[in-house]
């Protein structure tokens, strides 16, 4: 099929399907629809609703993934695309619904036109990629990919103690078989995952789409200080041992750091803090706060938590507090492999698109599959680089070039997996080198 | 009387009427007994059957002041004392009630010795003393020095959005009515208020008691910055509008000023403060927070406020987030008037109990009655100076002294006010003179 007899994505159906998704939320303001709640599950099974009627297969795997199949002429490793459902507490409409939606309207595409395919093509929804919830972000697809441990489904925990393990249970999910049946990489030639950029590179270069090449690596902790609570008014300055004041200057490190040049590209940000007893005329004895640290480079990202960390222990000495440090999270940097970001490109530039490669600040599910199968990544535009909240936004044309984008590349990966068979089956990366090249 | 054939306080019962307080919590740690609740109303009453048996007749003011009236030989203005019952949230088991307890040991001592007293005394429990719930210390007995509007009433809020009003109505008090019904000066000859120091001052000097000259004024703002919550990991550290490192600036700026040489005898305290969104991967798009000054000079006060809230509009401008301000209550200190100190002190000499004389750090009912009759304060020792806490602790020993010094104290002045009716009589104060000494 030449380029030019390719559908096109309609942005008006797309715009309604996320409006669909969005009116899914517990609440304002914006959409709250948290990783493994029943409301997540419903999006799921609203997405298969949509991939069943578009001439799809669906099934959710152990982890909670649903997955769509759309058969090819032979059978054999399928590309797939795909993103997350869930949300942030008070997050967006498109943040990870984007390219689920996108997903939708591909399939629509195919089964409207008629299109045949070489080899299967995969639709997948991710369960659980938001870190909001558990601390931990991309949970559905690092199951998927063999890189969650048993242990760690109990030892994760939301605000309420609720473990992930039973947050699965919860929802109908098997957190042992979901650890003991990862994907299979055999049954993958590729992957493509189109994404909203939350940021403003694109919206800057006034450009509708761009290519990753690098997505970030993420630390994070929860750090706990305590001090000693007494009356405001009874209490001198001196000998104080006030726990947010030594959190403040905590925050206040934590950016300092990253705002220093020889951190360029590296993020810190303080997202949560509270503080007990909370009262107007209680010095605080109790503040808790969350350190997210994000880097391209792997080595600065753990060297700077560590410098974060030790200035906080300072400042704790200093003020006569005690700290408690304890790790949520921490994933590398991953280059995506270059060769599936160069089909991308490639569709782009038939397609003439015009677009830049990129860095993501975020993570994403991509970095997790891409352990499993070759990975690219297409963004798309956000508004005043804004996202995690309501105000989040993607013009819907927008949205619609990066669909078309990402049917090309599909498209294009499909004839490639046909016609190179040895390139694209099997584990395309080892244990010791997890971003390296296929073979 | 001489004092030699005084009674004693007892301190085993002392330590049993507090612990039987401090059963009545909404849970721990600590006491939970906030301002017009069911919960503190319940303690009134335990109070007020308490004073009914050790013979006195209880009444029940429109503010919710319980206020048991033993009679004199004589009718004619009463000397009082009293404290408060409710707590901050997981308080501790001393500040207020070891007054009110003092208060009962003492009806009880006359009573067991079957003691007369020329004039009438009056035993009061006051209603919402702590700013806690509603940001506004002394409510009942602002109420009763006529220094609340109803307005007031309607405009202070707890968390949940109850105002004042609302909370008194629903534990069966009337607002209007206490409004228009302060106490009557006439009634009234001096008040004594007997209460736990919430610093550390007695403790090191070794004393178990000591006597206040001067009660530091407190002004409570409420701060709310708002930022632009975004992504985490897309958005650079350049270029963000994060309300909490905003906030955190804030936090150190207070305490900053507050330690400057300049300022000593200020006291500056962030007690509370709350971010939102709170996702880990978020930056806070809004801060909020209070702010406490507490001073004994009340334009400093003043004008430490506003170089707080100035700076930190700085620190907001800078940072390209917004500031909003509100005052949630502003008191000046209070000098007590020095001839009821001199009879307390006088009381002291002739007890044999070594004292010091001492400012208040803390807000108390005692700087409020002082604009209805003359009063003093008597602090008994706090360990380790700690209170607004569930660690909060007084030797029963040390409030026993306390006690005994506090009955010779009102004995000494039922006979100054039996002898010099002029001088005990009518109101002491004008609103032009607000901490005059009597004619």
């Amino acid at each position: 099929m030449s380029p030019s007899a390719l559908p096109e994505a309609d942005p008006d159906r797309m715009w309604s399907t996320l409006r669909s998704m969005a009116a899914l939320s517990e609440g304002g303001p914006g959409v709250s629809r948290l990783a493994y709640t029943p409301l997540e599950r419903e999006a799921h099974a609203l997405f298969g609703t949509w991939m069943t009627a578009a001439g799809c297969e669906v099934r959710v795997d152990p982890a909670g993934n649903t997955i769509a199949t759309r058969p090819g002429r032979a059978d054999g490793p399928a590309v797939g695309t795909g993103s997350h459902l869930d949300s942030v507490y008070h997050g967006g409409r498109f943040d990870g619904i984007a390219g689920t939606m996108a997903a939708v309207e591909v399939a629509r595409m195919l089964a409207e036109s008629g299109t045949e395919t070489e080899l299967p093509l995969r639709f997948v929804a991710f369960a659980g990629e938001e870190g909001a919830r558990f601390g931990q972000a991309c949970c559905g697809s690092k199951l998927a990919a063999r890189l969650s441990s048993r242990r760690e489904l109990d030892e994760r925990r939301d605000r309420d103690g609720i473990s992930l393990a039973e947050a699965m249970n919860s929802v109908g999910l098997d957190p042992d078989l979901a650890v003991a049946t990862p994907w299979r990489p055999e049954d993958w030639s590729a992957f493509v995952e189109l994404h909203v950029e939350q940021g403003s590179v694109l919206e800057t270069a006034k450009l509708d789409v761009g290519v990753v090449d690098l997505i970030s690596g993420s630390t994070r902790l929860e750090l706990v200080i305590t001090g000693q609570a007494s009356h405001s008014g009874g209490t001198p300055m001196r000998g104080r041992a006030d726990a947010l004041a030594a959190a403040a200057e905590a925050v206040l490190v934590a950016e300092r750091i990253a705002l220093d040049p020889r951190h360029r590209g590296t993020r810190a940000t303080v997202g949560r803090l509270a503080v007990e007893p909370g009262s107007i005329t209680t010095i605080p004895g109790h503040a808790a706060f969350s350190l997210d640290v994000r880097d391209v480079d792997a080595d600065r990202q753990r060297r700077t938590v560590t410098e974060i960390v030790g200035r906080t222990r300072d400042v704790c000495r200093r003020r006569g507090t005690r700290l408690s440090v304890r790790l949520l999270a921490d994933t590398s940097a991953v280059v995506l492999p270059d060769w599936v970001r160069n089909e991308v490109t490639a569709s782009a530039g038939t397609l003439g698109i015009p677009y830049r490669v990129l860095t993501s600040g975020a993570s994403h599910d991509a970095q997790m599959i891409n352990r499993v199968t070759p990975t690219a990544m297409i963004f798309v535009a956000s508004r005043r680089g804004l996202s995690h909240v309501p105000e989040e936004w993607t013009d819907p044309a927008q949205l619609a070039v990066g669909t078309d984008l990402l049917l090309a590349s599909m498209l294009r990966l499909d004839a490639r997996a046909a016609r190179e068979p040895a390139r694209a089956a099997g584990p395309h990366t080892s244990d010791r080198e997890p971003n390296g090249a296929p073979v």
